[in-house]
């Protein structure tokens, strides 16, 4: 995969000055200079320590290339080109996206190599997938879990030059999307393979069920029971004659077991990057190593246990977890402060619960908090500051 | 009031190309032309009933006119210029907002009485209220709950032409931000009073609580108690030299309580313009009243009593209720699907609940869903799409 960071020249986007690609850019926070100075920020700011995101993106790198796996993280977390570009310099495959969208910025920014891992089942997306694939140089891949969604791809597709790889997605335990292990996802594959301008490119599941396993044992027997699972029916699917050359799992709690797996190909993990109070609460990594971090300010003090600090549900958002679980107390842990708790999120207000016996915070006092769940925050954020 | 939109020609924003006033002006979303076709968009949408938010609009400035108190909508709602001239046109005399960037937003979109309803304490942002406030034209107004405040104003407002109008916070029941009524009240007024650059404008209170009391009397009397306290300390303050010409309350449950409380000279709802299903929760109005939802698609329905939708917590929010509160089941509500619950959300992944002896769902299938939460669903859309 082409890595545009090291040319210095990523091609443009080569769609109209209100495409979806540019709403989708204009969402994506663009870092900031490191060299801006840390204590002149203006509060809430949404700040990432280079240092641990480096060390992040490189441990990963690290687990996917011992266990032979191809890495392709998955950007949701970040929506940052200079991010996504990091990661493939460490040795990512290529790039994971969540939405169409997604896709068609990292392909404006002059990423090459894109797999959207969400069901398309409408004309409209299909057409914006197959406008993307026709994008010179880029590879493009994406799921199924329905024959509606075979079709509507199909019908995208079936004039196109190339045809499109399509994985089926397979439902290992997280109970949302995908078809059934076995004889069904052999079913489904026989059914791109058997569609115009599909070609099967293998099986896809998420486990993001061990979001719900704060037992780091539990977890990773659970992780590898799923993505067993899933290799499992690539072996089916051999022997039907329809070899999955793709066996793709990913989260990041339990990814090492997930890409030590036998018969896994590729690994998705995408928390990872920057962590959060969320994995921190589930053991993943101590929260020191949370490089997302958002810098708010107390601004009221109105009684000894209660204070408030400019940062609400609009920037650190009302998630407790991931998937609707609640993997974390509160809205976000307060950096060095383990006896302030976020209690209450307003949506410009962060309610602290202090510990009258404990430590106090003044008025205009700045404080680090490390959100529940990094992903919708990065989302929200106009632009993530990088310090050192 | 000046309402830009009576003359077509809003003035420009004076700031630099990468102000906050621009950041938070590329965040609030632009109404589309009310003849965009709505079966051609693509999802997820948000959409805007244009004769639902013209009558929400209408009847709020209709139980103000009657109770003869000031209406100052808080903007925060919906962030969109477009709409707040629709309120100044019904009869609002200002407008409320929670940020500072908002405020810069609404002024350089051309509009000139603003309402900083949110405790300023670092020189930072009072340094950006007092560019402000010096913009020809703008009547500015905040609020204080501390010295700490007070100081911070003043310090940037001390070689100000004008003083700047401060408003005391009140904490009137919800525990949030304010100095307690009475004593603690008049002491802050007296120190706002004393401050070089700061001239005392009245006292301010939210009654959030409301939002905690699915009984509509029980709501109406602990409105009317809130404000009565605010309307008691005003009193004191006129005993004391210090009278308060606003007397400023605000929240869309109990709002013509609030209204009518004698003493009370303005009301700053601001969901009403929407409403949304925790209000229907609330039985502050019907959901067929909500003025804002969002269009998805079925993506994915792999089980008989479970289909997935193409918004999750980055379009709907996790936000069961304002202030942390749970004021509606769910995460959502299905417009003419009852039978049909949002029981979990990932972030691009809407976890439909079926009754398997209920109505069924089909994959492609267009819903419409009245969020949770109207407020931060808008703050993260690009744009809100005005349907008729």
């Amino acid at each position: 995969m082409t890595n545009p960071a090291q040319n210095g020249h990523p091609s443009k986007s080569e769609e109209g000055a209100r495409s979806p690609a540019d709403e989708e850019r204009a969402k994506m926070p663009a870092p900031s200079a490191p060299s801006r100075p840390y204590a002149d920020l203006d509060t809430p700011s949404v700040i990432v320590d280079l240092a641990l995101l480096e060390r992040n993106v490189a441990e990963m790198a690290g687990l996917a290339r011992e266990a032979g796996v191809a890495l392709r993280p998955h950007v949701k977390t970040h929506k940052t080109p200079r991010i996504a570009a990091m990661q493939l310099d460490a040795g990512a495959a290529g790039l994971t996206c969540a939405k169409v969208g997604e896709a068609e910025a990292l392909a404006g920014a002059g990423f090459t190599d894109l797999f959207v891992c969400y069901p398309i089942v409408t004309r409209t997306k299909a057409r914006r997938l197959s406008a993307l694939a026709a994008r010179p140089g880029l590879s493009l891949s994406t799921i199924v879990d329905s024959p509606a969604g075979v079709a509507a791809l199909s019908a995208a597709f079936a004039d196109a030059p190339e045809p499109l790889e399509t994985l089926v997605k397979v439902d290992t335990g997280l109970g949302r999307v995908g078809v059934a292990p076995g004889a069904a996802a052999v079913d489904l594959a026989r059914t791109v393979a058997a569609a115009p301008g599909l070609r099967f490119g293998g099986v896809c599941a998420h486990e993001g069920f061990a979001y719900g396993l704060p037992d780091p044992e539990e977890r990773a027997a659970a992780a590898r029971a799923g993505a067993a699972t899933l290799a499992a029916t690539a072996e089916e699917l051999a022997a039907a004659g329809l070899p999955a050359a793709r066996v793709s799992v990913g989260a990041t709690p339990g990814a090492s077991a997930l890409a030590a797996t036998p018969g896994v190909t590729e690994v998705r993990p995408g928390n990872y990057v920057f962590y959060d109070a969320m994995q921190a609460g589930l053991g993943v990594v101590p929260l020191e190593r949370c490089a997302l971090r958002v810098l708010v300010t107390v601004v009221s003090h109105a009684a000894r246990d209660r204070a408030i600090v400019d940062a609400g549900s609009k920037t650190l958002t009302s998630d407790q977890g991931a998937h609707g679980l609640a993997s974390a107390g509160g809205f976000g842990a307060v950096v060095g402060r383990e006896d302030v708790r976020i209690e209450r999120l307003s949506e410009e207000h962060g309610w602290l619960r202090l510990d009258p016996a404990g430590s106090d915070v003044g008025i205009g006092e700045t404080l680090e908090v490390v959100p529940v769940h990094a992903c919708p925050v990065a989302n929200l954020a106009h632009e993530l500051v990088i310090v050192r």
